[in-house]
């Protein structure tokens, strides 16, 4: 199965259109300006000396390069020479600075540190984010500029760790590279690339002298720092046994993810079905027994981790932006092996929820963690004490200090198009909706809808196709109408797939209308943080109850009616974004009783409100507010 | 209003008796061979040495003074020459190694430390143990040795703190030492010691010098250790303004028991209003916004802290045992100056589970902290990565690390006693109920009664008295007889007591029915951890559900039914202890349809089930097992 590349997938109205442009237009300079103000870019000359501020940390690589990969998808697909002169210029450093034998981290080389001496450090981390973006630049520009550049870096890898096998350690700490990868040898042809990937992916959790997050000494520390906890264990970089034998989601959430994409990739391209069954077995685990009703995957804080069955706390979940990006492409490796739409309806589910929060709607700040309770008394009440961590930040920032997650947000939207359309000799699948068109292996298609909000989607064909068309049908509708050209048609529907055979005729339409009515959402009664109670949702959007929408009313006190609910659309505009909203009948209930006690007889008084609710990924845009996903259920 | 003292009440059967016998006889001999094991006892002698194993620690002369006090309840009231010579040659080590001037610190003695000169050592806190121990001693044994030892102490501290003001803070680190110099004073009937008390209660948040749990500099620390953070605050040890300034329950619950306690009794030996509306103030905060049901009251893990409003997470919950215990003493103080039941309400809830749970049924392992939930897979997957202090124990142990805990659930249960009957010169309160007798400023007064379990109790009066006897309705209780001499009184209720007036004949009975229904038990709405839930609860019992009565069964997967609950008691065995459980129709939720998701459209089906309830301090004593006191209520 071929993927339609971004570039050729033009999101040219509604949802995404004002999303995409709020990416590249304001999101590119937001994090631009941060990444200069604290360093971050400035850092790549290598010039930083003692008692200068901003000192230089081993993950700021990372950042740029996820900055620069970003801006690139934003200039492919809108010109923008202010964007590429800055893009150009920091590539410029990077390459003034890059040494002779191809190797670039800025904090080693600013401190002449010996390159790939600790595992910890994560070297082989920025290198991969570097390649990511030099592959995007390639792919954006055409120059091979920068792709050149980050050859010769993962040339020196290929010799440092296979040919010589010279450093102390055999694998990454923290994934990323693997991936990559896979991604320089997609761009340049070179297999060995490919061949390093899989090195690295086969050799983690075979080499004892990686475990450099188990155990000191097989014993623990008496009293590890809490934070650091998580991190004294086999399974937190997913080291603890060979890729293919791995049987749990677990550990550090984002380098599960990028490693079970790296497995996916090189499950492909060496048609090796235990890998696969690995990734799929890792996937389902997180789906099935760890994942928030958002799309969240990680729900420890300490470690940002991956935590175990039905733990899922909702006011201090993790749940952090960059894993739901890396979920959602995880997922899409494995729809290309499989073609099941569960992971196109995962890609959909990480789109609309769990990572689109992670930025605001005016594109400057950012979430890193998401959570999906908010009090805010009670996060004041505990950043007042400096235990700030434990309880959700009711506002966005502009930067972290470990800022991963704003440009994994950034080149994630820049980017979106790639998920919509795949192919291969006799079928053309149709992933997501959204209005705008594509060309996909020649044929043109266009789509006109207001999805989400609206569940009709005109699939206009500018061009004839013998292909088999395949059209997803998520698994949150329970009924939608399919027609081609306004005759209905009973088509094959077969893991998530509507598959329309016989051709499609140049001028010709598929209709596809969902019915979107508000679900209520239960969860396994074993999610202990979701008893008793629903989260709403629409379509692909779950949606929130926050306290700007709802003045006067305490969320908490909030219930779902008994059966069906009495609902109907608001139109409501955010920070310049068009959003349906929710007003519902609920039950409210009454706190007499509670004045001396916080315990009583049950027996509780409740009146009927209005309650608004709006997409989850709206909330936080207006000033500090409560916020409750999941509601008590009657 | 005067305090009957423990050893004049006599428990001589049922719930009581049988716990009174395992405290006294197992605890006793547990903590002392562990306190022994563990160098705690050894360490009195000052001569521990580097190499040896045992580092002695700054608090372990309060384990062991704790212990001492125990002991000394136990054998006022129970002759035991073998626990007698214990603590007689745990004294003579102690008045071995005291200091010309009186000081006693194994630490700082053993290490020729200068006492004194640290706030965060604590010196004052065990001084204040070994004071109460003294008391305690004296008491029970008619000896003034150990209490002349402590009196010499306590002039050193007055001498060192008031006299010559040389020590570089105010006052204690760790609360404590207030309220020992208040027994100490009634013990000794030495007013300076009152006074000492009260420049502690009064310089408290006064002194910036004492501020030790501020913010260092003015300034954060980057990145605290996460355990720490909560000291870094000035409310954290009640240090940020003066006491009758205290306007909300916060920061470290022991110490601020302790506190509140101290000043409850300066407010009384100085006729002081606004101390004691403070303590009442404070004292109503706790309850009313940040108390368990079970009676916890330190929902925050790190910094064994009293949390913020509503925030009572039920597997990650802190409740320490301690506190419970420290709250039923601040609770009595408050009902020796208003007369108002809700404080001995109060004390009955922690006597029969928030303390209680502290100790096993066998009488030698421990909680310091209690879950309300608990999850032995959630358990062993946290203590597996070495995160245990995350998520509950589901295994009492024997001894702790800083093991305050164990030693004050002992001389909780050794002196029960003190809670039953206090007096003045018009009236008699009977304020706890069980199987015994008392002699009450000179009137025997003698209960038959099998409660809690039965609400029935005959109170019989050995000798008349012309005093109106007040007998404690309890809050739970919405539905009770009471007859004196058989014949129905209309006696007035205030306060949670019913006066009987007129005096009492001797030979005459009072006789108290309670009705006792088991109650579900709901919680203010924004106690986010029980929405949609009820705990069960019978008289002053919280019941808890507990795996091991319920094999085959999901516990996180009953439902209690609408309306009435169907119920029967069943009689339980449970390691030599009688107990009455609960059995009753519950619903149980399917989990059809979770296959391959977490999430699903709301449609819940479920079958009836019989569950069985246990009372919560039960739970833990039978291996190791789920268990939680909040149930989904439908």
């Amino acid at each position: 199965m071929e993927i339609v590349p971004y570039y050729n997938v033009s999101i040219k109205g509604g949802f995404w259109k004002k999303w995409q442009d709020v990416d590249c237009m304001t999101t590119s300079r937001a994090l631009y300006d941060q990444f200069y103000e604290t360093g971050r870019i400035p850092a790549m000359d290598l010039d930083w000396k003692d008692g200068m501020p901003n000192r230089p940390h081993v993950f700021w690589d990372s950042d740029v390069a996820k900055w620069i990969e970003g801006a690139c998808y934003c200039l492919r697909v809108r010109p923008d020479k202010e964007l590429e002169g800055l893009v150009e210029a920091v590539i410029d450093r990077i390459e003034k600075g890059q040494a002779e034998d191809g190797y670039f981290n800025s904090v080693y080389l600013t401190f002449h540190q010996k390159p790939f001496t600790d595992r910890t450090e994560h070297e082989l981390y920025t290198a991969g984010h570097l390649i990511e973006a030099a592959v995007a630049h390639h792919e954006a520009t055409g120059s091979r500029r920068f792709l050149d550049m980050m050859c010769r870096f993962a040339d020196l890898i290929e010799k440092v760790f296979v040919i010589d096998a010279s450093a102390p350690y055999s694998t990454p700490g923290h994934q990323e590279l693997e991936l990559a990868l896979i991604r320089l040898y997609e761009a340049s042809g070179e297999k060995r690339y490919l061949e390093l990937s899989r090195h690295f992916v086969e050799e983690r959790g075979r080499d004892k002298r990686d475990r450099v997050f188990s155990v000191p000494n097989g014993t623990w520390p008496a009293n590890p720092p809490l934070k650091n906890q998580l991190l004294y264990n086999d399974t937190y970089a997913q080291d603890d046994r060979p890729a293919r034998e791995l049987e749990k989601a677990g550990g550090h959430a984002v380098r599960a993810m990028y490693f079970y994409s790296a497995m996916a990739d090189i499950a492909k391209y060496y048609d090796d079905k235990e890998l696969l069954e690995a990734a799929q077995r890792l996937y389902d685990d997180e789906v099935r027994h760890k994942m928030y009703v958002t799309g969240g995957i990680s729900a420890e804080r300490y470690g940002e981790a991956i935590g175990t069955d039905y733990v899922l706390p909702n006011a201090l979940s993790y749940a952090e932006t960059c894993a739901s990006v890396a979920m959602a492409n995880f997922a899409y490796r494995l729809f290309g092996l499989t073609h099941d739409g569960k992971y196109c309806d995962m890609i959909e589910h990480q789109m609309y929820n769990g990572a689109l929060v992670g930025l605001s709607m005016k594109g400057d700040t950012f979430y890193y963690d998401n959570a999906l309770e908010c009090r805010v008394a009670v996060s004041d009440f505990f950043a007042g004490i400096n235990a700030k961590p434990l309880y959700p930040a009711y506002q966005r920032q502009k930067v972290f200090e470990c800022s991963c997650c704003p440009p994994n947000i950034f080149r994630f939207i820049a980017s979106l198009g790639r998920f919509f359309y795949s192919y291969d000799d006799s079928t053309i699948w149709i992933n997501q909706y959204a209005e705008g068109s594509a060309q996909v292996d020649g044929v043109l298609i266009s789509q006109e809808t207001s999805y989400p909000y609206d569940g009709r989607i005109w699939i206009n064909f500018g061009s004839s196709t013998h292909k088999t068309v395949a059209v997803r049908i998520p698994r949150w509708c329970t009924s939608y109408s399919l027609t081609v050209d306004g005759k209905a048609v009973d088509a094959r529907v077969e893991k998530g797939y509507a598959y329309i055979t016989g051709g499609i005729k140049e001028g010709a339409s598929i209709v596809l209308d969902f019915e979107l009515p508000v679900v209520q959402l239960s969860a396994h009664p074993d999610v202990v943080d979701a008893t008793g109670r629903v989260a709403l949702s629409r379509g692909p959007l779950v949606y929130t109850i926050e306290g700007v929408d709802n003045p006067g009313l305490d969320l908490f006190r909030v219930s779902i009616p008994a059966g069906e609910l009495d609902w109907k659309l608001v139109d409501k505009e955010i920070e310049g974004h068009s959003v349906k909203g929710l007003t519902f009948k609920a039950m409210y209930e009454s706190v007499d009783g509670y004045e001396e006690v916080l315990y009583k007889p049950y027996g509780i008084k409740r009146e009927e409100v209005e309650v608004t609710a709006i997409p989850y990924f709206a909330w936080s845009n207006r000033g500090a507010n409560d916020m409750t996903v999941w509601m008590r259920k009657l």
